[in-house]
């Protein structure tokens, strides 16, 4: 009667009833397809080692940037929210941060972070009643006791979830250890990691000389010279794939790309190693390396994801005390039209290459991207993401990009989390918004029902696999 | 049966009879809360004389930029809608003016005016057939008769409307003549000030030098040097929260903020007093100055309004001939996570700082406005502004900033309006519109129904009074 | 029952049965309304000659650049869809690219293409069933014979489709040959030229100065000298107007004006003469030229039409190998406020001046298009363009511009098309968008039945004529 607030069958469907009615026959025929996550941020070492997760407040709210920063955002201190701080002061314990986090529920009302977390602790710990300052301590214990059972560990979790594929990402210096493990136990398929090789490609990065020299160490290449330091990253990326890799992924503030000659990048380098490079150099040297990316992509065949648009840590007080990570980065615009201009005029038609573009700039949806992967060859359109990756965010997307993009220009679903019990939430509202908007197409006559669900279940499973190559 | 223009009790709600039902009750919860109007530009005269207007045309049109610009775009003349002119040259008198806005009626047919208006003439005049060119005089009759009543005085008005706080907004030099009248009455509190310096913070503002040492001697304080200077604020600060003043309110061309040293601050000042201030440098000492309001906001607690992104009086020959304010301002994009970053990085974190942002481009809701309130505990959002303050002006807002920020972080509803009449219109839009979108959440299990009601009176009423810390 | 994907009814109409009942009820009052077509691309040789068209993949596949660039997007080369190359190597014939366009129709599920091609093939061809490998080749014989019938003759699809008015688009080196012979046969003022003079406008052109040398050639004046190039364009303009033309447009990367002196403005031309003009100056000078353009119509009176805002041409093997206008030009943020500021300044009062302004950049419909439009009386907001002339593309815009520009200064609809099959299929969407639009502003009491039904007459018919000043 009153709106239930913990999964309704019908959540986020539209109230008028034939769309409604619509809305729930497409979504029978995809909530138990498997979920196939390509892109995310899971810790390998979970799956590899499959030990139990340690408690409630370090499984649900500390890796949580949506939760830390809202929390923030009300005065609440990142001390007391028991987040470990770089100089090791003492901070609030798990059981105490929880608390304070179950009564400032009520800031979460209307958020995709209260959607995501309620389904899991439906799920998996079958808890249905609010989180608030009276229920604290009761569903901290009951989340604490089903962590220590075999139904919580990390691969019951992937099975419970019915994934069947998910991708970690790692830095190109890793040592992929734990993905060496996977193989070892034969889940390289299932769990595949992912090329990122930000840590040896933005040289304004703390260590970046230091970085290279790693890197050069491990690939037997002169990193000191361009062409030595890209055939490294050809020798990275081929180890990469032996451990699943069908993708690359690289973080960065703009979408700026440009296409210099040999002595221009030689020169980028050196100042780069020396310590001595300047903003607008270090931009370029940035911007030839999404080229230089592109070129292998086009070689290699792995697909390239592009997450552009961000200022990464914007309160210096934070990223001093606690790190980067904990929810002070803010999007800003990108344009991707001049952006990539160099890039796609060089790579565009080739046939190996694949581009997925990620956007915090929705501006771009149906001004930028829509147009370049409806043209392009190359290039998709990735799932909203991060801020945008929510019901209102999915529908906002989902409006501006199928016009012009089509169905068949987009890359499916990402969850991009690194809460593991989040993931199926993550999917289902993806697919109810799927479906819902799907339903008002055919509402309208402007597909039929045999082609909603045909795309519904292209737009739940098939595009993931197509857009990463996952045979 | 067919839709009623006047004052239909379901106006702006949706049509699909469940989410309609929704939304009136959620309405029922909040329409006769007070209203409080924390920001506008009604005019302290009229609270401190209390004398009654002068006639419909000087009420309804010559006032309101809405109506004027509308007008204006259909080839009316200023002078043909009894806009003074600088120069005296005699234009259309009151009754002739409003004859034409009549007989134009149809130009705001979808336009929130239209709803303003009506609603203003239904509720205190009994009004409800529409105006045209046959109902001008009559309806003229009635406004000027109403006008002349006991009913229609200002402090009558503000019974009417239910209004239990307002701010009205004076630049630093006012000597807030009218407030100390209504100090003398005992409604400050009721009415109150609001601190907007902008006429000693723009270096290109006509006669800003004397204007600067007009607020030495209102300050005793030295104003050629920065810190005297910085200290006159403070002084006119506290003398404007003797009366009721709880907020400051900036209007700039951008977000851009500054951090700059001390020399560098005087070079600015001394260029500015000097008159040879060029288009940078004025842009650098507003920026400068604003990350000023925001120390002298973290010290005594006045919280900051920031109106950004606006080109002022872009027809020359308007400004030349009429003045400014009537129409000719134009938005702008406007980046706010680059622009505030200097200020954010010194005072975001600040105890007593609260920061309102408005804005007038709506693709900074999402991308910027509400990651920066998502995060930053000094930092709200303001209601939709100016051309945006309008039926799906407002649903664009609320769809765009409440899964990224929350409730929590909104401020509320402003009126920002100079129309006293249209007060309870414009809270009653904002209302509906809550209500409207609050029926959706809801309908789509998101939110229940008990928080549903629990949110659209915050946002109705105690958002309002706990962003502005009227207590 | 399924939803039926050609022609229901009540397409595009919401599904809520009250809203979708006025929806029918205000379309029924338009549908049959004549066309006004004010803005296209349809090739004047067509109506002057009069004879059939070759063959069904010349009609709808080659030169429909949304087709051409979403089969491309699929790895389709524009070889196998049988656009000519330049080089004259042989392309795949029309049966083969008509076959290969057919069993890749599932790409276009969702897209305007659809709903356009569709109605087409409905319409003139009496085809119901979907396009696919399978009834490639029979749907390609049922139109073939349709198009040697005299029904499909040019003449006779204006007359089928209601066209009242129909404008061409001519450079301003065009003889308006065509336009002769339909002057003979008394067809000026149904079909009408426009005057495009940017082949004399972008000194960035391939073969600019032999251009003005031609354009001085054609009007007797000095193209060498700035006055001289004004007072031709003057001649031309004038000859336009003996075919027709009420209007002249503008297709320019960004909205930027100047308004330099006399000797600045000769300088500028000395350059572009020479060859040896930079990019910078260049796009001076193509800034210097909006200007003028606005003072030849506040002048002669002719309406100016600005479409701002496309990076053209963005792949340069495909520019190279076929030319232009494929399907890669892409969309790029524009800044109309400062762009147009300094036209405006001189012009935007001017009684016989008028300019409609065409976007791709949707952010900027709130934020600058319907501001301008509603204050200056010279600025009005044409419809959806190009990506964004679908059904969500013209939601969002009325969603975004009406409440601030009102009706009135919205200039109805263009169709803007080359495919003279799909025009009336592209009025019918317009159509049934506007009246879901007002269906759903009257549903909620903001506007009457009777003046719905009046908007939705003006907003489908008089707009345009009155826009474009058709009399």
């Amino acid at each position: 009667m009153s709106g239930v607030p913990f999964l309704d069958p019908d959540r986020l469907f539209p109230a008028e009833p034939h769309v409604r009615g619509l809305a729930r026959e497409l979504y029978e025929g995809v909530k138990d397809l498997p979920i196939v996550s390509p892109h995310g941020h899971t810790d390998p070492s979970w799956f590899a080692q499959d030990t139990a997760f340690a408690d409630p407040a370090s499984l649900f709210l500390t890796p949580d940037h949506y939760v830390l920063r809202m929390l923030h955002s009300a005065g609440i201190s990142y001390d007391q929210l028991g987040v470990l701080r770089k100089d090791g002061t003492p901070v609030a314990e798990g059981r105490e941060a929880w608390r304070l986090f179950c009564s400032h529920w009520h800031l979460f009302e209307g958020t995709p972070s209260k959607l995501w977390i309620e389904h899991s602790l439906e799920m998996f710990f079958g808890i249905s009643e609010p989180l608030s300052a009276e229920t604290a301590d009761s569903i901290y214990d009951v989340i604490d006791a089903g962590l220590k059972t075999p139904a919580l560990r990390p691969m019951a979790v992937l099975d419970r979830a019915g994934v069947e594929v998910i991708a970690t990402t790692e830095f190109a210096l890793d040592t992929l250890e734990h993905h060496r493990v996977l193989k070892e136990k034969g889940l390289i398929g299932r769990i595949r990691t992912t090329y990122r090789p930000d840590d040896v490609t933005d040289p304004e990065l703390p260590g970046f000389a230091a970085n290279l020299a790693r890197f050069g160490e491990m690939t037997g290449e002169d990193t000191s010279r361009w062409d030595g330091m890209i055939r490294a990253h050809g020798v990275r990326r081929a180890f990469f794939r032996e451990y699943g890799a069908t993708a690359t992924d690289h973080g960065v503030p703009s979408a700026r790309t440009v296409d210099l000659v040999a002595h221009e990048k030689q020169a980028l380098l050196d100042k780069a190693l020396s310590g001595a490079i300047g903003t607008e150099e270090a931009g370029q040297f940035r911007a030839q390396m999404l080229t230089e990316m592109a070129a292998l992509s086009a070689q290699d065949g792995m697909v390239m994801q592009l997450h552009a648009g961000v200022r990464r840590s914007t309160d210096p007080a934070l990223l001093a005390e606690y790190g980067p990570n904990l929810g002070a980065d803010i999007p800003c615009r990108t344009d991707f039209v001049d952006g990539l201009a160099p890039l796609l005029a060089r790579f565009g038609n080739a046939e190996k290459f694949r581009l997925i573009l990620f956007t915090l700039d929705e501006s771009t949806y149906a001004r930028e991207l829509a147009p370049l992967a409806g043209y392009w060859p190359s290039v998709m359109i990735g799932p909203p993401w991060w801020f945008h990756d929510s019901p209102n965010g999915i529908r906002r997307y989902l409006d501006a990009v199928h016009e012009t993009a089509g169905f068949h220009n987009l890359a499916g679903f990402n969850d991009d989390t690194r809460a593991l019990l989040s993931i199926p939430a993550r999917h289902d509202v993806w697919r109810r918004e799927v479906c819902r908007f799907l339903a008002h197409l055919a509402s309208e006559h402007r597909i039929s029902h045999s082609h909603a669900r045909e795309i519904a279940a292209y737009m739940c499973h098939g595009a993931a696999r197509k857009a990463y190559n996952l045979k």
